[in-house]
């Protein structure tokens, strides 16, 4: 007997048929004997017709009143799927995130979890209940609904899993895997067995939207097994692993486990800035400042050494106040600069554990860029990871060719 | 500076303008310095879509599934209320029927108000705030949800008003106060300024659905005055008073409140019943096993004395099954009887606490039906009210005599 954590998204519930879809495969798995708490989301365009019912009253609702009214969406959920699993015979209890203990700290729309209490849940299922709970939603100290932002229901799912000691935690979606990339830009892209946590974690970061980043995270911390799987079909779907046990596993690591794309964001460099002391932190705090995310980051010192390039992106949606800020406030204040901007980038990473120990990776990776006269205009890299910034019409021969370059693709696997 | 607790339904927050309306009219309260609290229902229409869903899902849902999903209904009135409240200036806080402290039974779906922790409420008022509770719901000792049926919000409302000692309540509907009978009957008919608590009970209980029933009884208990007033139209609406404050106000006390009527009811009539010890309670007791709820009851002793007529309504949806049992097994138990049954009859009530003292009301009625050619085929009798169960068909003909002859008519008033 096994105790699973089944976590299932806004579309895998977006109907009655598919509530009904979720209860079937919830009771095959407590027919073959295993534990289950399922967790679900609102069901899909709820939460954004709750949304824009708040818009159309108010353009600045206070966040407190926001988990308030978004917070019904994962309740009709859960009220609605105890009901499928009743109907099947399968005892089910329903929980709000209030209700099954999940606190979190106050910060509404955006809030962290601090703890969860698992004793009523271990005695529903020890009692040989489903147990049903609504996901992306907590409470306060104060007893004020809390919610855990956009796609923390993976968030909810892991945490219960670590809380609970579970096997493993089963993300459910619209995907039957991870990828080496996306199958919509590169055909040949391929499901993967396993993959660590670190490589998750920096395919999520770089536009792999399969799970929300701060689950993984979770589950990396607390040592939780979590599976993507397919809400509709039937398949093993891709295992994220701590690293350790996948270093133990297979002797010949692959180098590169994935690439990562994404044609959102922009990027802005300053030329010829004074080179003072604290530079960076006089650029990147007025950005930082207008709450505005910044990606890579790159400064080259000019060869005469008293003046500094400094390049950095941000999300395309926040270009132009970025660049405003820049001209308005940095410029001023370091006494000079030039400004330039592109928002006509793409970013394409490598990821893969196996890098780090093996040189060349980089090296193979321009390589091939150059082979199809791409030309790079940036580059990042991190342990496991290469990223380069390229024109956004490059984008997807730059994907394609890379992925054939490092034996990603299903014909070459396959042959092998 | 006054405390009232204003309740909203359905209608009155069934659309966003109906929302921001609200807003408005709370804030003129609040301009004037008073402190409110507003309890408001589900958006009209919310809660038959949730139980429609529920519906396509599971035929029998647990009652406590049933309260976890409708809840949700007001949860969401309540946050777009405080949103429409900040959005006009006013700090405002919403609190769900769990948040605010409102205790009930288990009894999901019906449950009943136990206690109200205030402590919370009366810090916010005390900080200048409009608290915005949710109608309807509350929860039991172990954190369930809890509903409290249908209408309930007007008790929740009543329930806080006790609870706060507030000044007024007042339930905005989408009527303008209470009438002397349905205006879509008679013309004719008026709005009060004032009812009594007890003639409000019996015009609710026979079919003026203005208020829920048990609002109208925790007021009585409670002595919390209560007004009933329109959400659209600004007017005194009617007060409802505790009856001794009424007697003592007003010498002349009108004869006659108000006419009720209900067209909704079914009538069945045992012949020749053995007349042994207990024979009502052997009539009545599979009756109220079956769920069924009676209203009216008439026993006559037939003349010989060793048989007897009874007779009693129930509501028109369960007169078949009450055929059946009487059929099955209480003439068979009683060991004799002939069953007469009809399901075209009226009840048409006069209700007013003067004719206590004035005798001859009763006569009067059954003259004026005598004369429009109605006849009797039932009567029962209460301190302030007399009812008749006639044809169906004569049942607005008797309403709008009544109306005229008791000196309700809106014309005969005003040019008295």
């Amino acid at each position: 007997m096994a105790l699973y954590v089944q976590k299932f998204g806004g579309t895998s519930v977006g109907s009655v048929e598919r509530i009904k879809a979720v209860a079937d495969k919830v009771k095959r798995f407590r027919d073959d004997g295993h534990q289950v708490v399922v967790v679900v989301s609102a069901m899909s365009g709820e939460t954004n017709r709750l949304i824009e019912l708040a818009g159309q009253i108010n353009d600045e609702p206070t966040p407190r009143e926001m988990d308030m009214l978004v917070s019904t969406g994962e309740q009709v959920t859960i009220s609605l799927l105890a009901m499928a699993l009743q109907k099947l015979g399968v005892p089910a209890t329903s929980y709000t995130g209030a209700q099954v203990g999940i606190q979190t700290d106050s910060a509404h729309t955006k809030a962290r979890i601090q703890r969860i209490e698992t004793n009523d849940l271990r005695d529903d299922l020890d009692e040989g209940k489903v147990v049903v709970v609504a996901g992306f939603q907590g409470v306060d100290e104060e007893g004020n609904i809390t919610t855990l932002g956009r796609g923390g229901s993976d968030t909810t799912g892991v945490a219960l899993a670590a809380a609970l000691k579970a096997d493993e935690c089963q993300i459910y979606t619209d995907v039957d895997g991870v990828y080496t990339t996306d199958p919509r830009v590169c055909s040949k892209a391929q499901r993967l067995e396993t993959i660590t946590v670190e490589e998750m974690l920096e395919l999520a970061s770089l536009g792999s939207k399969v799970l929300q980043i701060r689950a993984v995270e979770f589950a990396g911390k607390y040592n939780v097994p979590l599976r993507v799987l397919s809400s509709f079909e039937d398949g093993p779907g891709t295992l994220i692993v701590a690293e350790s046990d996948e270093e133990e596993d297979s002797m010949e690591e692959p180098l590169i486990s994935g690439i990562a794309f994404t044609a959102n964001e922009a990027k802005l460099t300053l030329l010829n800035t004074p080179d003072v002391p604290g530079v960076a932190s006089r650029i990147l705090g007025p950005i930082a400042d207008g709450n505005i995310e910044v990606d890579m980051i790159v400064q080259n010192v000019a060869p005469a050494g008293d003046y500094t390039d400094f390049t950095f992106t941000v999300a395309k949606g926040d270009y132009k106040q970025t660049m405003k800020i820049l001209k308005d406030q940095v410029i001023p204040d370091l006494g000079g600069g030039e400004l330039r901007g592109d928002d006509n980038i793409a970013k394409v990473s490598l990821v893969g554990v196996g890098m780090r120990s093996h040189a060349g990776v980089a090296a193979k990776m321009f390589r091939t860029l150059a082979e199809e006269n791409i030309n790079i205009r940036m580059v990042s890299t991190s342990e496991i990871k290469i990223s380069v910034v390229i024109d956004e019409k490059q984008m997807e021969l730059a994907v394609r060719a890379l992925h054939k370059a490092f034996g990603l693709d299903k014909d070459s696997v396959e042959s092998e």
